[in-house]
């Protein structure tokens, strides 16, 4: 229920959302006052198909993780983790603080066997489809292994939410001659030609929108960096435009008869659908949204986790593991 | 006198570029006989202001490093970077293939003293000018000390080029609330708050774009897929616009109507504009210019050389090393 806009946003996306899948339930976790309002306003209330769990304390967005954890026990994060645990819910969706969400997260679900580092996976848009990259931030420091573990979680993200059999991976490295990446990335690369996943090879940082595979895996601070640059530079690009068409009364008068062709143009990159951030590695279900998502953009937070969920992210994950484990013994 | 094009991009541009600045006068190095062909089709000839020098060999863009070095040691690069070395020419522009340049230049030119690797920069557009990042690719792993040595060599190339006199550095780290950075950040931070740089503080990979700073310093890796992701993200864009325009004849009309307002967009953040990195760290300017460039983007490696010569950008740097180490000691 977090996020900069709170029940505003996560309420009316949980009522769209139950709208268009039939066969879902939410469970709204939060403070309770501020949802019922919520749910007046839109006059909806709750059904068999829409429950409200209490949840008393809040995590703010500048919370730091072990305060959140360990200061707010009963926070909707925690709740909403719980009910992963103990099954009542089968993911939980948030658009709070990525740190407290991913400390509690842990601390709650526990570790996948076999993976050690949990990831942050996230869509983005290519010239033929779209392409999961990870880790985009929980990790700083990788070893080998650990970006093998990516691999099999991406690999299974991947084949959950988009049907694709064996997925593509590439392996984020940099083209200069002399230097073919450092040795974490030397090292991934055997263990991934040995492994049991679809090793696309290396690829460059251009890779990442030209589609050349399904998913991309790289060190958090890697990731991050490509995912901030992309956001940076699309903002930079969408300011130019405005400010070109803005010129004069002619540039202006062309910029009204583009219109219809620049919002086609611009529904096809809008962000708000590639909204939704898979903690993956861990024994349970989790997506973080923006936080400064709208209603739109959190429709697509929860609709991803339903498909992890729906699609057996999980078991296919630890399979995965195991098949991995047993073909490097 | 390399690249994908040769003396086709080169001599073209040698002679624009000397049309413009009055002052200037380019020795042009290669095969003899390719320069005065070209020469020749363009009606110009040589003048006290334009001269050639023979190397007989050259360096192919699949060439590794260390067979260009010492297997070709009469290539156009080798005899540039020795024209450099004994002072005859100011600065050498090539669009050859970047490692073997990087192995020539450093090995003909050597060091700075106190730059322990050189450094590959370039310029990126922002929101209110432009932005000099580096490492692009020269360094995989850097400790805290070539990062401030990045961060010095980048503050004298702006100082040289743009003219600003104490730009403000950025240090590239990710935004998580958790983890700020990896050690080798933190201490860098730590580094650039006890010089004599002006160290703005930590930006993000989207600050880059939004010309938050006028330096940013990160190690060759991130700084090279920074760079790479921009590239593949801009083409992934103008392709959709493209497709956008030219989906039936409606919206070709539209396209047709905005082509004045496109064309102006597409001039402002046309990469030609932004050709050549400069090697810094060298006791000598080396300009490598893309491979695949024209020559109205060559004639921008070429300024970019002229402008670093002529501001005396090595001294500079120089007089900032020492001013560092004096303030550390």
């Amino acid at each position: 229920m977090g996020g900069d806009h709170g029940t505003r946003v996560t309420v009316p996306a949980a009522l769209e959302f139950l709208e268009r899948e039939e066969e879902a339930s939410i469970i709204l976790v939060g403070l309770v006052d501020s949802i019922e309002q919520e749910l007046h306003r839109l006059r909806a209330s709750t059904s068999d198909r829409l429950s409200i769990k209490s949840a008393s304390e809040v995590v703010a967005m500048d919370d730091q993780p072990a305060q959140a954890l360990r200061g707010k026990r009963n926070s909707s994060m925690r709740v909403a983790a719980d009910l992963v645990k103990e099954q009542v819910a089968d993911a939980c969706v948030s658009a709070g603080n990525t740190g407290a969400l991913m400390a509690i997260s842990r601390f709650v679900l526990k570790m996948l066997p076999g993976i050690e580092r949990p990831a942050i996976a996230s869509f983005l848009p290519t010239l033929n489809g779209r392409v999961c990259v990870l880790d985009l931030g929980a990790n700083i420091n990788c070893t080998a292994e650990h970006l093998l573990q990516f691999a099999v979680m991406g690999t299974c993200l991947v084949s959950a939410v988009e049907g694709v059999e064996r997925p593509k991976i590439g392996l984020l490295n940099i083209g200069e001659e002399e230097i073919k990446g450092n040795d974490v990335v030397k090292d991934t690369a055997e263990l991934l030609r040995a492994s049991d996943l679809n090793f696309h090879g290396n690829v460059e940082g251009t890779d990442i929108y030209m589609g050349s595979t399904d998913v991309i895996v790289c060190d958090g601070f890697v990731g991050n960096v490509a995912l901030k640059t992309s956001e940076g530079l699309a903002q930079m690009l969408a300011q130019y435009l405005r400010e070109e068409f803005g010129r004069n009364v002619f540039t202006k008068f062309c910029g009204m008869l583009a219109l219809p062709v620049i919002n086609h143009f611009r529904k096809r990159v809008d962000p708000r659908r590639y909204n939704g951030a898979s903690l993956l590695g861990l024994r349970g279900i989790v997506v973080k949204s923006h936080g400064a998502a709208d209603s739109y953009a959190f429709g697509f937070a929860i609709k991803r986790a339903y498909e992890e969920a729906r699609h057996g992210m999980l078991t296919s994950i630890g399979e995965q593991m195991t098949a991995n484990q047993q073909k490097a013994a």
